[in-house]
């Protein structure tokens, strides 16, 4: 349980600029770390990975006496954090603010090399349900589908081919912590239908056009059939602006898509995640 | 099918500057009128609301010797606003950029009075559906919302007490044109329970906790039931921080939670509208 004695005010030290540094895919590379900001996304790294957490970085009132953290809820956070051998330091508000706008005065550096799950690493049930997120770019979009994905209890989330950085700030916070509960993975597009033929996993794709010869089937009808839906699988999602190629819905075993009964002409993707994972989950598990 | 000779290039006229006022809730009240910013919802409103469309700013290249609109997407918008009573105005692109950093090349003028619908003007079938949330207070998720709504076929959205301005042109934005598809109302709280009985609509809540002597039932279970999904109903959907509150709850006729399979603590405010109502919309009608 190492706190710092010192506290640290000048938001122009070195460690200060490491950490800033953090923010750009170059400092993580180079340093093999990663940036968490805010109260939700740091209180779940510690709950559920502390073995990823290194340092954590907490705002203190220096007003008084004794300098104290700003608030119970950060209390509460550095105080899980001490089960494990997370470094605390306490800093001025100038301090977090320099290092990100989004800190909400707690921010962690994350060992980004211990965040990684290879293809071979992954441990999977009798009937795994997968959601695979095909050159997903924003990372605003990739938080939100990792975080719908962890909601419907999926066993990995695997980004094929070029999508943003998981360990992204962005993402890590759109995740709202979910990226510390779901193993997200990284696999190249022939790796992908690969393993998933390796694992005897169907590969369904998510799209509401299909190919000239393939339509798609739609989701009701989809969710009415028991074996469908408590098959295991790797339901797979397109960009969220161009969706998946004719090559890639060639490839997949079926093709899925969600009915728009108004006069929208689309859903975004995050929310196609959501509801395409979540009415599976629930009609799997209540079929079992 | 008139359309302004003069190219509108004074980014500080008049006319800019009251444009400009449209983005503020002073400014929409005083005039009557509201701002439609960007292709997709400029062409929704055109498409499907000509009537509410009273002048639409669209951008021109004026390095040409004849100035023309600047893609052929909204020339597109352009031709079709030709049918209906539209005032077309070309403008420098420094003119769009000054009212709207949104705008993206199109933005659109619209009766404010003529978008409102109020409660006895509403006509419902058989076995509506009607999307309803209490004090949603974000632009972003009221927009999500109403599209969430429009997607799932519902027959209109009511906002609940005290929610944000439909009119803001960030829920405009946000509802990617479903605002121009679906009626959207106010009402005061007592008002939303009385609409309801005086229709013989059952009042849902979507909460995940319940109350202490009600806990919520759990949407799979709900959805397999027959009865439950074709009977018409409006769902209720609380503020996105802190939910319904128990004395709403008490008033509704059920309470009903998704379930979540995953260590996600929670789904947000949109993902759960769009689960909880495509769900229904799913089930309906795969049963009738």
């Amino acid at each position: 349980m190492p706190i710092n004695a010192q506290i640290l005010d000048n938001p122009k030290s070195d460690r200060v600029r490491r950490i800033t540094d953090l923010t750009r895919a170059k400092g993580r590379e180079r340093s093999g770390r990663f940036l968490i900001e805010g109260p939700q996304a740091v209180r779940e790294a510690v709950a559920w990975r502390p073995d990823i957490v290194q340092d954590l970085y907490v705002e203190v009132a220096q007003a008084l006496e004794h300098p104290r953290i700003i608030s119970s809820t950060l209390e509460k956070i550095v105080e899980q954090s001490q089960d494990a051998t997370i470094y605390v330091h306490r800093c001025t508000g100038e301090v977090i603010r320099q290092i990100s706008k989004d800190a909400q005065g707690i921010l962690a550096v994350g060992n980004a090399r211990a965040m990684h799950t290879g293809p071979e690493d992954l441990e999977l049930g009798e009937r795994p349900q997968i959601a695979a997120f095909w050159q997903v770019r924003d990372p605003g979009n990739a938080g939100t589908v990792i975080r719908a994905a962890d909601a419907a209890g999926c066993d990995a989330v695997i980004f094929v081919d070029d999508c943003v950085d998981a360990l992204n700030p962005k993402v890590v916070r759109s995740t709202v912590g979910s990226l510390f509960h779901i193993p997200v993975l990284r696999m190249g597009t022939e790796e992908f239908f690969g393993w998933a033929a390796d694992r005897k996993l169907d590969v369904w794709a998510a799209d509401v056009y299909g190919t000239e010869r393939r339509k798609p089937e739609s989701l009701p009808q989809v969710l009415a059939n028991v074996d469908s839906v408590t098959s295991g699988k790797a339901v797979l999602f397109g960009n969220e602006a161009r969706g998946l190629e004719p090559a890639i819905l060639e490839q997949c075993d079926r093709i899925v898509s969600i009915p728009i009964y108004g006069k929208a002409e689309s859903l975004n993707l995050g929310t196609s995640a959501a509801v395409m994972l979540l009415s599976l989950a629930m009609a799997g598990r209540e079929t079992i």
